[in-house]
């Protein structure tokens, strides 16, 4: 392997991300070398991932992480009752009482699966959900990847490709390329607040099956980078689309806790699904992908997340089981926790409940300071966000900007996130990593943030934007 | 996906395991419904999962872990000093201070990739160990099959070899499978402590070049489930073989802490690679692997392991900082503690030094008591174990029980451990797992367990074996 033409081609073609990140780490460390600079310190809101950034752990979680590692302090006093108990049942759960055992299949350890179970029949007013059809990884990525890769034809037939919104989440075109899927965009209507266009996925499924084998289609809901939120008949409609059409629904519904939008709930696809009647409820194919990286738990560090299999065939689930790896135990335990928090009554139930709703509140607020200030901007448009952490603003940039980047052989959205780095040391993503690769131009930003982080970005951003703007001294 | 032909090919045919596990979990389950039997619970010593089995984890280690999942516990003067001082060290690795943001990158976190260089650089007596070589993942086993991944060559042209001893690790035919590379065995040699025969390498790999391309040899030392210790000679031949042949090693190294035979030591593979003058160490491709799931820290549960990489292209190694993953936090602030652990003169010293002990004695005496007992059944005869923490031992079993496996369309080594699980409760591997699929039959059993336990599995290991061999009653 002394060359790069000897690596597995799949492999070889990962696209390269634009990798801000690496410049930014750069930069942090001429900062960290003495270097001066306009600013003193990078802040990255690319992605979500807002432990970093300063936003706090849920204290509840971590207190019972902390005894899970190390049990001994289940004799001190120090812990609430409640933090007390739940470690003891979670410990139950893992082999030999202890974090420290593999969990004996691939897919996790039977009694948190069980809990998931148990929350999601919950969730869906009482539509049964089965522990067996709860496989846990190392983060809804992962989840997703296996997915994938198990739909994926390695056989040197026909490529299979995924039907996927542009724009998508940032992360998904690397994760097709691992896999070595099409991905297949599918365009949202901006103007209706990144709404799903039904004639537009009808067009593009005619188009693509000229060029590929669509054996899936991909949503995220609410939307990443979007923020939108689905209605009810959307829903229905997606389902009835890929109902009709044989597609595995992928439904990646991680900000499923983080809908704030007026008059705007959650809905999952599955109470839809299963509201719709039996001649859906039970053959169409669909996977739903949870996390604990996301809005309330923010667990990014851990790697957690489960998906739930639904209408899957017994002998395809049989080879998900057999996937040779073992799911990592404490994300397991975080999920328990997520989805059997503090009740009523419990000593923990007050604060619990006092330290979730503040951080709704600062989503909330956050998202919609930021969608002000940003459509107060000259050549800034962003529609508002009715959950998810991310806003998605459309950038009308001037010609001669648009002409520099292209002398730079770069795409406009790049030149302006890097210039942003560089000059206020501001990190946001630019669109083309979601799928916007024509001129349509925007960039992404995460607003779930300490709200004194998020104002200082963004004024950091407007000053930016409009010396950007104003043309060169 | 309506049916399993319709799932990737290259998944379908990962080979479906012996699966005694399953049949464990039933068998406890039967337990847990007041069913009666002979035992009142299953021991599984067929992998290695020392907690599961009653080992308890070293103190420092969960200490150190417990405050960086909660910080709060720093204000409080319950722990010692060094373990204080290390959480805040680890905490500073994070970004944001914290365990639930994201490490930035795919390989890890910088400063835990400078400790395990230094601690690599002090383990081999200087020879230098390189931070940006250290790639972190969730365990060795994954950490391998990323650098499978990228050696097989996915393009429908020829099947990519890995050379692989026989016995294997009974994890490495799925791994392979996964990845749809081709396992190539070389015998090793039974009457000589399982150590490595040159002449048949050759050979095989000579054979294995008419039916596909062999572009790696994985080599496990001390060996799985062998138990033997390589020597400077053996280490030697292995990597001139390696080199002529221009074949990249793949070293497992991870029970390089748990070297017990008379006489016998770990040398790494690197170190060795470095004596042998730069015509070798500046040209071998060689990865090394280690996990902290072995048996220091025993801590299966985290999935944590690390590989350095030595002289692979730099492109090949951007490609691999390419994947779209990041890697968990924990098992990574774990590792650090492995390769740094507490200090003479640091507080938790004498307790650490004190534990580490008690375990490498009770893994070397468990490894002589079992090997002297089961030497002592007729029909059985067993390598005593260097290193390592598995014994395999040699099944001669009478013609009837090979012909009731023959009629039940079993391997006689599976039926013998099906027996011995329904019997007596107790899990060990059956050798057809660790490639020996031919009338060689073998167990295997993992000797790293509280010794009251080893002791029972024995006691009850030798009644069921007296019991079989004396024939049905
Ligand atoms: C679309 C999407 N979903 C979910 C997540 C969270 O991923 P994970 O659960 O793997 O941490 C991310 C993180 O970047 C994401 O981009
Ligand atoms: C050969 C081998 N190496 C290492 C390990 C430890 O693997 P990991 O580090 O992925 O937990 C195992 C576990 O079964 C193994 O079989």
């Amino acid at each position: 392997m002394s060359s790069v033409q000897e690596v597995n081609p799949r492999v070889r073609v990962i696209r390269d991300p634009v990798n801000l990140q690496s410049l930014a780490a750069q930069i942090s460390q001429q900062i960290a070398q003495g270097e001066q600079k306009a600013f003193t310190k990078v802040i990255d809101l690319s992605s979500c991932d807002p432990h970093r950034t300063g936003l706090p752990p849920i204290s509840f979680v971590r207190q019972v992480l902390s005894l899970c590692c190390y049990p001994e302090l289940l004799k001190e006093d120090s812990f609430p009752l409640d933090v007390k108990q739940k470690t003891q049942k979670l410990l139950e759960a893992c082999n030999g009482g202890s974090i420290g055992s593999y969990s004996s299949s691939t897919v996790g350890l039977p009694p948190i699966q069980r809990s998931v179970a148990e929350f999601l029949t919950r969730r869906d007013g009482g539509i049964n959900s089965n522990p067996e059809d709860i496989i846990f990884s190392s983060g809804s990525q992962k989840t997703l990847a296996m997915m994938i890769h198990l739909l994926s034809r390695e056989d040197g037939q026909t490529e299979t490709g995924v039907l996927a919104p542009l724009p998508c989440p940032h992360t998904l075109p690397m994760l097709l390329d691992e896999v070595g899927v099409k991905l297949v965009p599918y365009r949202l209507t901006e103007e209706r607040g990144w709404a799903v266009d039904l004639e537009e996925l009808h067009r593009v499924l005619m188009t693509a099956r000229r060029q590929c084998d669509p054996r899936a289609i991909y949503v995220g809901n609410p939307g990443n980078p979007t923020g939108h939120v689905q209605d009810r008949e959307t829903i229905e409609k997606m389902i009835h689309f890929a109902a009709s059409e044989r597609l595995v629904l992928l439904v990646e519904e991680v900000y499923q806790d983080s809908v704030f939008g007026q008059d705007k709930e959650f809905l999952s696809y599955k109470k839809v699904l299963f509201e719709m009647g039996v001649s859906y409820s039970e053959t169409v194919e669909m996977v739903s992908f949870h996390s604990i990286s996301t809005a309330t738990m923010g667990e990014c560090g851990l790697r957690g997340g489960y998906m739930e299999l639904i209408n899957l065939d017994p002998a395809v689930k049989k080879i998900l089981f057999q996937y040779p790896s073992s799911a990592s135990i404490l994300p397991q335990l975080a999920i328990e926790i997520m989805v059997n928090p503090p009740a009523p009554g419990d000593a923990s139930y007050e604060k619990y409940t006092q330290e979730i709703l503040v951080r709704a509140e600062t989503l909330s607020q956050n998202a919609g300071r930021a969608c002000k200030l940003l459509n107060a901007l000259p050549g800034m448009s962003c529609q508002p966000a009715m959950g998810g952490v991310f806003l998605y603003p459309h950038l009308h940039l001037p010609a001669e900007i648009i002409e520099e980047a292209k002398m730079l052989r770069l795409s406009a959205d790049v030149l302006y996130c890097r210039r942003l780095l560089e000059e206020e040391g501001i990190c946001l993503g630019p669109g083309c990593e979601n799928g916007h690769i024509d001129e349509n131009f925007h960039i992404r930003l995460c607003v779930l943030a300490p709200p004194a982080v998020l104002e200082d970005v963004l004024t950091r951003l407007c000053s930016f934007h409009h010396r950007l703007l104003s043309g060169p001294d």
